[in-house]
């Protein structure tokens, strides 16, 4: 893409009431528009940001089996109080409202409810299970503080993910699959040597829910991680009793602070009992459903991204989720056309900044919006192009096609 | 996709308080859930269809320059009492809701506001102009009636596109780019012929805005078609000053009845002014940004899809926007699993019905799902698969590599 034809422009401040980093680095570079706390709007380069973390989950949930669809924020009352959770002492985070005829409604702010109770249409023998569903929808949380800019919002695209299962083996076989298929989506962004499974509280039906923490300073959650097991205890549930079920020594434990990027938590037959979701099993025998509910926020693993990859000067995206893969630079005297379209021509995303602005200001620019390979065109480098990581201070003189064929053999 | 592992089945009947034929096939069919009056959910099937048309859409969008965003859901008061829109005097169909401080937000209907007032951010020279944005993005309105299935919603996934210019010239160019991409989306979804620009009622900027009408007996519009000339008239704007002013003659015109599956509206500088969206030309001199805006509402076209597309045993989707291009029916004795790998491989679309249910029921939800090209494998015809298009009554009998090469003709 021409940055000259780019709609958004670095900026110099961001708002004055906005005290995350994440969002002060995301607004600054152009990647997103701070409507109020809590509500962002995604901009061209954030929104390319989003669509490569949903590209890379929308994968791995297919290859578990999901099936996507897409269910309503606004609800219906009376399915909600169903489960008690209607219930502004329950769930203390609705958005209400009222419609025309006077009745209410609430905006979703997670789907068991509406899901469960649209499985009873298809939900009847055991030859109907299991059954793995997943969306990428908007969800409304009326939270009374939402001050870490992408990390707790208001409204939020994210994934989740509902298992229906005959037995809780075939339960758990599915929570080992999707466990493994979060690890593979942390990994693929590259979150994964600093995200870590980790024991959270669960319910009657699992003593524990888990969590995927991701090791960061800024982060609301204190875990305590076992670095050489891979493995964490959210403080919530930290104790003589945990250890020892968990097999593990206080000794080994490091205390952290960490972003909770993922979580999947076992629900058992709390909304199959109900909403009366059964199954006749193959002798005609009644049993409950079992359920799983697998979630990822996809703008708070955007905001965990920039938290983990930036240094002073601005973004360092990893290459599985940069909006362009690289940022071509074309200073005062030179043309970078050429290397611009043999680029395109082998399907690289190239961010071309060809603005008629200064060597200073395009530096700038680069560094903030933070694509992982940068490539200057200048007059005083005869012909090779500067090429630079983002991520790395030495820069390499290449000529034009070695840097196409150093992208054609990172795509292969 | 194996049939038996779609979670979804046909229903024998639809909810009792549903009376568009639109939603009625499509909860037949599992393409979609009603959750309330103008509310739905997209199962697998009507989500590869929302999918398909979003993907037509996009590119369409992208190839006249626009720049793909997100905007919230949730507004900020603020900002539409600058346009006077947030009085629910003025704009009849807001959600609100409240904030835990107690505050007032709503659920946006439309965007023009909350993007004029972002533009501000990034508007302030002529070097900075055009710009052409769009999103896919749920829309919120409360609708006093919504009874028309997914031709009126109270929630609803639309294409808006605002556009952005220097003076009207530019203005108009881009309008007339963005009314022939609009005749591509709605010739490449398969309405091309029964779809026609009209006359509808404007602003103070510009006498008329722009519709685009799709002629069936359920649409909500009454229009004045002239079908040589391929252009109508909204009866709300019909008259001898129309006529007049459009060329045309009232013996020319037939009155029928429209599904109004898309709009252009030029906007003048309405929203410019509310909100001083201004730019400096070449000579230091400031100007108004003149705007525009563009809508598809996704659902809408799909319903309208199905209104078009149907006979009495079910839908009959065009190719470009089926959920699946062909519908491989393995009958007892036979086995079509060689002809269902072949034609993945080739990378063509199938949902094979593999079900050990009758062949009675497997014809029947065939046509009710309405996948444009049936192969039947079956014992009786030695070898040979029987191919039928869901809109025609004769069946040919191919080889399984002419019925690959058939679906690969189509690739190409």
């Amino acid at each position: 893409m021409l940055q000259s034809k780019l709609f958004t422009k670095t900026l110099r401040n961001p708002p004055k009431d906005e005290a995350a980093l994440n969002a002060r680095l995301l607004i600054r570079a152009g990647f997103i528009h701070k409507v109020m706390a809590g509500v962002y709007e995604y901009l061209p380069l954030g929104f390319r940001v989003i669509e490569k973390i949903k590209q890379i989950i929308r994968e791995e949930m297919d290859a578990i089996g999901g099936q996507e669809i897409a269910l309503s924020a606004l609800q219906d009352k009376s399915v909600w109080e169903k489960s008690g959770r209607w219930d502004d002492n329950v769930l203390d985070i609705w958005f209400k409202t009222k419609l025309k005829n006077d009745s209410e409604s609430g905006f979703a702010t997670t789907h068991e409810e509406p899901l469960t109770f649209l499985m009873k249409n298809y939900i009847a023998s055991y030859r109907d299970l299991p059954v793995y569903t997943y969306q990428f929808q908007t969800k409304f949380r009326n939270e009374l503080r939402a001050k870490s800019g992408l990390l707790r919002c208001r409204e939020f695209l994210m994934k989740d993910l509902y298992s229906f299962c005959r037995t809780r083996e075939e339960h758990e076989a599915f929570y080992e699959k999707a466990k493994q298929a979060y690890h593979k989506v942390f990994e693929r962004v590259g979150l994964g040597d600093i995200t870590f499974f980790t024991f959270a509280s669960g319910s009657s039906f699992s003593k524990y829910s888990h969590e995927f923490q991701t090791l960061a300073e800024v982060g609301e959650d204190t875990v305590y991680l076992d670095r050489k097991r891979k493995l964490a205890v959210n403080k919530e549930v930290m104790g003589e009793e945990a250890l020892q079920e968990l097999g593990l020594r206080e000794k080994d434990l490091e205390e952290v602070r960490a972003i909770e990027v993922g979580n999947i938590f076992p629900l058992g037959t709390k909304f199959s009992d109900a909403f009366d979701l059964v199954y006749l099993d193959e002798a005609g025998e009644k049993h409950k459903v079992i359920m799983g509910s697998y979630g990822i926020g996809l703008g708070r693993l955007m905001g965990a991204l920039v938290e983990v990859f930036h240094d002073k000067d601005g973004i360092m995206w990893p290459e599985a989720v940069a909006p362009f893969a690289a940022h071509l630079l074309e200073l005062e005297g030179a043309s970078a056309e050429k290397l611009y379209r043999d680029l395109q021509a082998q399907g690289v995303e190239v961010l071309y900044d060809e603005r008629k602005t200064s060597a200073g200001e395009k530096f700038h620019d680069a560094d903030l919006l933070g694509l992982p390979w940068r490539l200057v065109v200048s007059p005083k480098t005869q012909g090779k192009i500067e090429v630079k990581k983002r991520s790395e201070k030495n820069t390499t003189l290449m000529s034009q096609s070695e840097v196409v064929k150093l992208f054609m053999s990172k795509k292969n």
